[in-house]
């Protein structure tokens, strides 16, 4: 928690936490964790992309890895513990063990990754991405506000954009990789449970959709001449939540709307929206898209309104491996839970390399992205004995 | 309508037509008017706000004054005819008297007023309020977009600030107002009809509705936890025009809403709105705008959001006059209709010094505002026809 505290003081801004990808802030965070990492018996070194990996040797030199790790980047007036808190309980587990002089079967690597959030390139995962393999080389041309290209910002912070491959995970599939993480949402502590396994990270689609009516004076145009863009598409912000309303592992929302001209004695001529849905199966997702599609398209018709509906993004589920979530849920002992994520997490494409297992820690009132995050020191304490447990269960597994 | 085309040429701004109070473009097209004016046989004047007033004289001098008149100033980026015309029409009909020596019992006073669209100032009415003697000194201190006070713009374009007062009508209650103006909206189209009395100028209540709830992740805050704003805005945009759709005398519009923090990944926290409700009876307005502001209560409390229904402003309907109106349609001969007005008219405060007729023009696609803004050469002569026939019906009345 002190340690939490100590990075979510090292920000890019005065007065409220910004840590983005390979920032100064970002220099001193990383040294931190070398330093946090090191002193808990690892080696460490900071591979091109910016990742700070520790290693805690196994028993013996060729047995297999176990990663885990989360990331040490933010969002904007981010809070404290949306990736830091993995990373420090991580290391808080593999202290224990080097105080206690305990060699397991495997070795442990820790990575703290560069960058999830995407803050600086708008481009997500770029630390995962690396280890996955899935780094793609056209993003380093990428600019950010100051017209930085990625390439720049990835030499200036020490590493080599010609070599990021070198990054990738080399020799055998790791064990796993376990992922410690806030819950970003209300049910651990609506349940009064201090951390649950993690089932899966849901898929996500998201959309951009955009009525094409008729502006007009707003005293002149009688109503049944009308052709009103945000009436049509309230129509779909309604249906959109009366359908996610339907499957209690569904959510969708619509975060964005711009109406044009937006002027208070004007009929709105045009209106555009996000749609965003999440699902831990690929399929439900898929069918519930296609229902809040068709919904804006019959709206259009039945209004006689244009619309366009545009596919801007998607992402598959991810599962959770049953192997790994069975050990996590065995040392969590007891009324263990097991909820989904719908949030995206580096998990999403470590599971290109590896089984992945999370455990959730509960958050108050859900609340991340935001410097009200919180968590308990109590909570905290139990997510470092489940990690200790799983890595004693793991041993013996 | 060459006129109308003369006028619409002369702009504060190159390749589209905006004509904003006491500015250049009204000097220009202020001095056409007079001369036009003088040629149809009248003593023209220009009052202190601006105001170019020709007076054609009656058969004897202790005759009392028939009104008419329509404003020459316009929004941004305007169309040539909402407004000029209603000044163009009522030139050609004393043009015919002057023509034929035709002098009636009563005196002619043409008004091309200096402001009704409050462009520059964003106060509107100024012309009609200063002849109504309804001017409020305090708004000579408003400023332009450039810092230059109302008082300053008046002084610059040669009126007295000080003297405004005098502007009012005085003497005798004039025998009536009558202004000549595009509809601005499609029932004279739909009907097939090149005009139409008008029946009263429906009043206007506005409103600001917020509603603040939680923002909160997209992804990770289950939908049976949120406190969606937009969702309770998009329910009373269906409402609001379900009510509207209950009465076919009334529009109401909901043409400005914003979302925040309006991002994709975002549940909205808070959505703030206008609401824009017209109606030609008082009672009816009122009590839908007390059903609308209900309606945002109860979906308020049912979702547990808070809300602020602010009222913005409020103008009571102004009816037309029984008699005025009677021989407008009795100069429009068989079939004549009376169409409402939803939008607003200098006739609104010329009612508080004398009765008020409105003849309407039907206008393409009931398009206003927008250079798209289209009148027929024929619907403009039946228009100078009809005026014409009733100043001889006002004669014999």
């Amino acid at each position: 928690m002190q340690r939490c505290d100590i990075l979510g003081a090292i920000s890019e801004e005065p007065g409220r936490l910004t840590r983005p990808f390979a920032s100064a802030a970002m220099r001193e965070a990383s040294a931190r964790v070398d330093e946090w990492m090191s002193e808990a018996g690892m080696n460490v070194r900071r591979d091109n992309i910016g990742n700070v990996r520790g290693r805690y040797a196994g028993a013996s030199e060729d047995g297999a890895t176990l990663i885990l790790g989360s990331h040490i980047d933010t969002v904007r007036d981010a809070g404290r513990y949306d990736g830091p808190l993995g990373v420090m309980v991580a290391i808080a587990a593999v202290q224990r063990l080097h105080d206690s002089g305990t060699r397991l079967p495997f070795a442990i690597e820790v990575i703290a990754f560069a960058d999830e959030e995407g803050l600086r390139f708008g481009s997500t995962y770029l630390g995962s991405r690396a280890v996955a393999g899935r780094f793609d080389e056209a993003e380093l041309r990428l600019t950010d506000a100051d017209g930085v290209t990625m390439a720049e910002a990835i030499r200036a912070f020490g590493g080599d954009p010609a070599k990021l491959a070198t990054d990738s995970w080399s020799g055998d599939r790791p064990l796993a990789y376990v992922e410690v993480h806030i819950e970003q949402g209300p049910i651990l502590e609506s349940l009064g449970l201090p951390v649950g396994a993690v089932s899966a990270i849901a898929g996500q689609s998201r959309y951009e959709i955009t009525f094409t009516g008729e502006a007009g004076h707003a005293g002149t145009v009688p109503m049944d001449r009308r052709r009103d863009a945000l009436a049509a598409a309230s129509e779909v912000v309604l249906r959109v939540e009366s359908l996610a309303n339907t499957d209690d592992r569904m959510v969708a929302t619509v975060g964005k709307l711009e109406v044009e001209p937006g002027a208070a004695n004007v009929i709105p001529g045009r209106v555009t929206f996000t749609l965003d849905v999440r699902h831990p199966s690929d399929a439900n997702r898929s069918s519930a898209c296609g229902a809040m599609v068709a919904w804006a398209q019959k709206t259009a018709e039945r209004r006689k309104l244009e619309v366009e509906t545009r596919p801007v993004s998607e992402r598959a589920a991810v599962s959770c491996s049953p192997r790994v979530t069975a050990l996590l849920r065995e040392a969590i002992g007891e009324g263990a839970v097991e909820v989904a994520s719908g949030a995206g997490h580096d998990g999403v494409y470590m599971s290109e390399i590896t089984d992945i297992g999370m455990l959730f820690v509960r958050c108050k009132g859900g609340i991340s992205h935001n410097p009200a995050e919180s968590v308990t020191t109590e909570d905290v304490g139990v997510a470092i004995d489940v990690l200790g447990r799983f890595l004693g269960l793991l041993a013996k597994a």
